[in-house]
Protein backbone atom coordinates (compact mmCIF):
# COMPACT_ATOMS: atom_id res chain seq x y z
CA UNK A 1 0.00 0.00 0.00
CA UNK A 2 1.18 3.28 -0.94
CA UNK A 3 1.32 5.97 1.62
CA UNK A 4 1.59 9.50 1.61
CA UNK A 5 4.83 10.62 2.20
CA UNK A 6 5.86 14.30 3.42
CA UNK A 7 7.22 16.25 0.37
CA UNK A 8 11.05 16.75 1.00
CA UNK A 9 12.04 20.48 1.80
CA UNK A 10 15.55 21.46 2.70
CA UNK A 11 14.20 22.43 6.49
CA UNK A 12 12.96 18.37 6.61
CA UNK A 13 16.27 16.90 5.18
CA UNK A 14 18.55 18.62 7.32
CA UNK A 15 20.81 16.51 9.94
CA UNK A 16 21.16 18.83 12.78
CA UNK A 17 24.15 18.70 15.01
CA UNK A 18 24.17 17.20 18.69
CA UNK A 19 23.06 21.20 19.89
CA UNK A 20 20.32 21.51 17.25
CA UNK A 21 23.00 23.34 14.73
CA UNK A 22 23.90 23.04 11.14
CA UNK A 23 26.70 24.60 9.61
CA UNK A 24 26.14 27.54 6.69
CA UNK A 25 29.02 28.38 4.10
CA UNK A 26 28.01 31.57 2.59
CA UNK A 27 28.99 32.51 -0.78
CA UNK A 28 28.89 35.62 -3.04
CA UNK A 29 26.59 34.84 -5.71
CA UNK A 30 28.30 36.50 -8.53
CA UNK A 31 32.27 35.96 -7.78
CA UNK A 32 31.78 33.21 -5.74
CA UNK A 33 34.30 34.01 -3.45
CA UNK A 34 33.88 32.16 0.13
CA UNK A 35 32.47 34.47 2.68
CA UNK A 36 32.60 32.78 5.96
CA UNK A 37 30.78 30.11 8.01
CA UNK A 38 28.00 30.09 10.92
CA UNK A 39 25.88 28.10 12.24
CA UNK A 40 22.00 28.04 12.02
CA UNK A 41 19.40 26.45 14.20
CA UNK A 42 15.72 25.96 12.60
CA UNK A 43 14.82 29.11 13.82
CA UNK A 44 17.45 30.77 11.36
CA UNK A 45 16.47 28.43 8.92
CA UNK A 46 13.33 29.41 8.75
CA UNK A 47 13.64 33.12 9.52
CA UNK A 48 16.16 33.10 5.93
CA UNK A 49 14.23 31.29 4.18
CA UNK A 50 10.98 33.22 5.22
CA UNK A 51 12.42 36.75 4.63
CA UNK A 52 15.44 36.47 1.88
CA UNK A 53 17.88 37.90 4.70
CA UNK A 54 20.47 35.97 6.35
CA UNK A 55 19.95 34.99 9.85
CA UNK A 56 22.92 32.66 11.88
CA UNK A 57 22.72 31.45 15.03
CA UNK A 58 25.29 33.19 17.84
CA UNK A 59 26.60 30.39 19.65
CA UNK A 60 28.40 32.90 22.27
CA UNK A 61 24.88 35.15 22.41
CA UNK A 62 22.54 31.90 21.88
CA UNK A 63 20.25 33.69 19.85
CA UNK A 64 19.56 34.83 16.47
CA UNK A 65 22.35 36.35 14.59
CA UNK A 66 20.68 38.86 12.10
CA UNK A 67 23.47 39.62 9.65
CA UNK A 68 24.11 43.00 9.60
CA UNK A 69 21.42 44.10 12.01
CA UNK A 70 23.86 46.71 14.25
CA UNK A 71 26.53 47.09 11.32
CA UNK A 72 24.79 46.99 8.16
CA UNK A 73 26.58 44.58 5.94
CA UNK A 74 23.59 42.63 5.21
CA UNK A 75 23.15 39.44 3.43
CA UNK A 76 20.66 38.87 0.98
CA UNK A 77 19.81 35.38 0.32
CA UNK A 78 19.97 34.22 -3.37
CA UNK A 79 19.84 30.34 -2.78
CA UNK A 80 20.41 27.80 -0.45
CA UNK A 81 21.71 24.20 -1.17
CA UNK A 82 21.95 21.43 1.15
CA UNK A 83 25.33 18.88 1.34
CA UNK A 84 24.52 14.91 0.52
CA UNK A 85 24.65 14.51 4.43
CA UNK A 86 22.49 17.10 4.95
CA UNK A 87 24.51 18.72 8.09
CA UNK A 88 26.05 21.61 5.73
CA UNK A 89 24.47 24.20 3.79
CA UNK A 90 25.64 26.47 1.26
CA UNK A 91 24.08 30.17 1.05
CA UNK A 92 24.65 32.07 -2.23
CA UNK A 93 23.97 35.70 -1.21
CA UNK A 94 24.23 38.96 -2.18
CA UNK A 95 26.44 40.49 1.19
CA UNK A 96 26.90 44.25 1.48
CA UNK A 97 30.58 45.45 2.21
CA UNK A 98 32.24 42.90 4.39
CA UNK A 99 30.92 39.69 6.06
CA UNK A 100 34.06 39.85 8.67
CA UNK A 101 33.95 41.40 11.60
CA UNK A 102 37.53 42.43 10.96
CA UNK A 103 36.34 44.91 7.92
CA UNK A 104 37.52 42.23 5.52
CA UNK A 105 35.01 41.05 2.66
CA UNK A 106 36.05 37.58 3.62
CA UNK A 107 36.88 35.53 6.83
CA UNK A 108 39.14 33.72 4.91
CA UNK A 109 42.12 36.76 4.78
CA UNK A 110 44.76 34.49 6.07
CA UNK A 111 46.92 31.62 4.34
CA UNK A 112 49.44 29.32 5.28
CA UNK A 113 53.11 30.31 3.38
CA UNK A 114 55.67 28.95 3.78
CA UNK A 115 55.19 28.00 6.86
CA UNK A 116 53.80 30.36 8.34
CA UNK A 117 50.45 32.10 8.64
CA UNK A 118 50.03 35.28 6.17
CA UNK A 119 47.44 37.81 5.81
CA UNK A 120 46.42 38.22 2.48
CA UNK A 121 43.99 40.78 2.56
CA UNK A 122 43.61 44.23 4.02
CA UNK A 123 40.14 45.56 5.73
CA UNK A 124 39.48 47.99 2.67
CA UNK A 125 35.92 47.58 3.71
CA UNK A 126 35.66 49.10 7.13
CA UNK A 127 32.42 49.19 8.85
CA UNK A 128 33.13 52.30 10.36
CA UNK A 129 33.94 53.77 6.61
CA UNK A 130 30.93 52.17 5.20
CA UNK A 131 28.60 53.26 7.93
CA UNK A 132 30.52 56.40 7.50
CA UNK A 133 29.35 56.75 3.92
CA UNK A 134 26.02 55.52 4.38
CA UNK A 135 24.98 58.47 6.33
CA UNK A 136 24.91 56.39 9.32
CA UNK B 1 61.00 43.45 28.13
CA UNK B 2 60.38 42.25 25.04
CA UNK B 3 59.88 38.40 24.49
CA UNK B 4 60.41 36.21 22.00
CA UNK B 5 56.84 34.73 20.53
CA UNK B 6 56.53 31.82 18.50
CA UNK B 7 56.06 32.60 14.89
CA UNK B 8 52.44 32.35 14.24
CA UNK B 9 51.17 29.15 11.84
CA UNK B 10 47.70 28.00 10.58
CA UNK B 11 48.66 24.96 12.73
CA UNK B 12 49.08 27.05 15.80
CA UNK B 13 46.46 29.13 15.01
CA UNK B 14 43.42 27.28 14.94
CA UNK B 15 40.55 27.31 17.55
CA UNK B 16 39.81 23.46 17.72
CA UNK B 17 36.41 22.51 18.69
CA UNK B 18 35.15 20.65 21.65
CA UNK B 19 36.06 17.05 19.88
CA UNK B 20 39.66 18.09 18.83
CA UNK B 21 37.98 19.33 15.31
CA UNK B 22 38.16 22.12 12.70
CA UNK B 23 35.94 22.26 10.09
CA UNK B 24 37.43 22.20 6.33
CA UNK B 25 35.35 23.95 3.35
CA UNK B 26 36.81 22.59 0.10
CA UNK B 27 36.46 24.57 -3.32
CA UNK B 28 37.75 23.75 -6.70
CA UNK B 29 40.75 25.93 -7.21
CA UNK B 30 40.32 27.17 -10.53
CA UNK B 31 36.42 27.44 -10.73
CA UNK B 32 36.03 28.70 -7.00
CA UNK B 33 32.96 25.67 -6.86
CA UNK B 34 32.38 24.84 -3.28
CA UNK B 35 32.77 20.78 -3.19
CA UNK B 36 32.50 19.98 0.12
CA UNK B 37 32.57 20.04 3.88
CA UNK B 38 34.58 17.76 5.91
CA UNK B 39 36.34 17.82 9.19
CA UNK B 40 40.34 17.59 10.59
CA UNK B 41 42.10 16.60 13.34
CA UNK B 42 45.12 17.88 14.07
CA UNK B 43 46.88 14.81 12.26
CA UNK B 44 44.49 15.66 9.27
CA UNK B 45 45.99 18.89 8.98
CA UNK B 46 49.55 18.60 8.73
CA UNK B 47 49.30 15.20 7.09
CA UNK B 48 47.46 17.55 4.41
CA UNK B 49 49.72 20.23 5.06
CA UNK B 50 53.10 18.22 4.95
CA UNK B 51 52.11 15.61 1.45
CA UNK B 52 49.93 18.44 -0.32
CA UNK B 53 46.88 15.69 -1.04
CA UNK B 54 43.82 16.60 1.42
CA UNK B 55 43.53 13.88 4.60
CA UNK B 56 40.12 15.28 6.18
CA UNK B 57 39.17 12.95 9.75
CA UNK B 58 35.94 10.75 9.82
CA UNK B 59 34.04 11.09 12.28
CA UNK B 60 32.39 8.16 11.86
CA UNK B 61 35.53 5.60 11.63
CA UNK B 62 37.26 7.47 14.25
CA UNK B 63 40.42 8.04 11.83
CA UNK B 64 41.77 9.77 9.04
CA UNK B 65 39.99 10.00 5.71
CA UNK B 66 42.41 10.08 3.13
CA UNK B 67 40.19 11.60 0.43
CA UNK B 68 40.64 9.43 -3.01
CA UNK B 69 42.05 6.20 -0.80
CA UNK B 70 40.12 3.87 -2.30
CA UNK B 71 38.07 5.49 -4.66
CA UNK B 72 41.25 7.55 -6.74
CA UNK B 73 39.30 10.41 -6.67
CA UNK B 74 41.83 12.64 -5.09
CA UNK B 75 42.06 15.99 -3.79
CA UNK B 76 45.47 17.97 -4.44
CA UNK B 77 45.76 20.82 -1.87
CA UNK B 78 46.64 24.21 -3.46
CA UNK B 79 46.65 26.88 -0.55
CA UNK B 80 45.27 26.54 2.75
CA UNK B 81 43.21 29.51 4.45
CA UNK B 82 41.94 30.12 8.05
CA UNK B 83 39.09 32.30 9.04
CA UNK B 84 39.26 35.04 11.29
CA UNK B 85 38.37 32.87 14.29
CA UNK B 86 40.44 30.01 13.49
CA UNK B 87 37.46 27.88 13.78
CA UNK B 88 37.22 26.88 9.82
CA UNK B 89 39.43 25.99 7.12
CA UNK B 90 39.46 26.88 3.51
CA UNK B 91 41.01 24.37 1.41
CA UNK B 92 41.97 25.10 -2.29
CA UNK B 93 42.31 22.07 -4.05
CA UNK B 94 42.47 20.07 -7.29
CA UNK B 95 39.73 17.90 -7.37
CA UNK B 96 40.10 14.64 -9.34
CA UNK B 97 36.41 13.54 -10.33
CA UNK B 98 33.95 13.45 -7.93
CA UNK B 99 34.33 14.83 -4.70
CA UNK B 100 30.64 13.58 -2.98
CA UNK B 101 30.35 9.52 -2.47
CA UNK B 102 27.32 9.91 -4.60
CA UNK B 103 29.18 10.64 -7.89
CA UNK B 104 28.59 14.01 -8.33
CA UNK B 105 31.01 16.68 -8.44
CA UNK B 106 30.24 18.62 -5.58
CA UNK B 107 28.17 17.41 -2.25
CA UNK B 108 26.13 20.27 -3.35
CA UNK B 109 23.37 19.16 -4.85
CA UNK B 110 20.72 20.23 -3.85
CA UNK B 111 18.80 23.59 -3.54
CA UNK B 112 15.75 24.79 -2.28
CA UNK B 113 13.23 25.30 -5.37
CA UNK B 114 9.37 26.70 -4.51
CA UNK B 115 9.41 25.15 -1.17
CA UNK B 116 10.54 21.83 -2.27
CA UNK B 117 14.30 20.05 -1.72
CA UNK B 118 15.70 19.65 -5.82
CA UNK B 119 18.44 17.92 -7.05
CA UNK B 120 20.47 20.28 -8.89
CA UNK B 121 23.12 18.10 -10.46
CA UNK B 122 23.16 15.13 -11.76
CA UNK B 123 25.60 12.26 -11.09
CA UNK B 124 27.89 12.69 -14.45
CA UNK B 125 30.96 11.92 -13.01
CA UNK B 126 30.06 8.58 -11.40
CA UNK B 127 33.14 6.87 -9.09
CA UNK B 128 32.99 3.35 -11.07
CA UNK B 129 32.92 5.14 -14.57
CA UNK B 130 36.26 7.04 -13.41
CA UNK B 131 37.71 4.06 -11.91
CA UNK B 132 36.97 1.75 -15.16
CA UNK B 133 38.38 4.52 -17.13
CA UNK B 134 41.60 4.73 -14.89
CA UNK B 135 42.09 0.97 -15.74
CA UNK B 136 41.14 0.14 -11.99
Amino acid sequence: MDELQPPRTLLNSISWNPAGLVACVARQHDTGEVLMLAWMDRAAVEETLATGRVCHYSRSRRGPWRKGETSGQVQRRMESRLDCDGGTLLARVEQTGAACHTGRRSCFYRAARDGALATIADPAVLYGAVRHEAGA
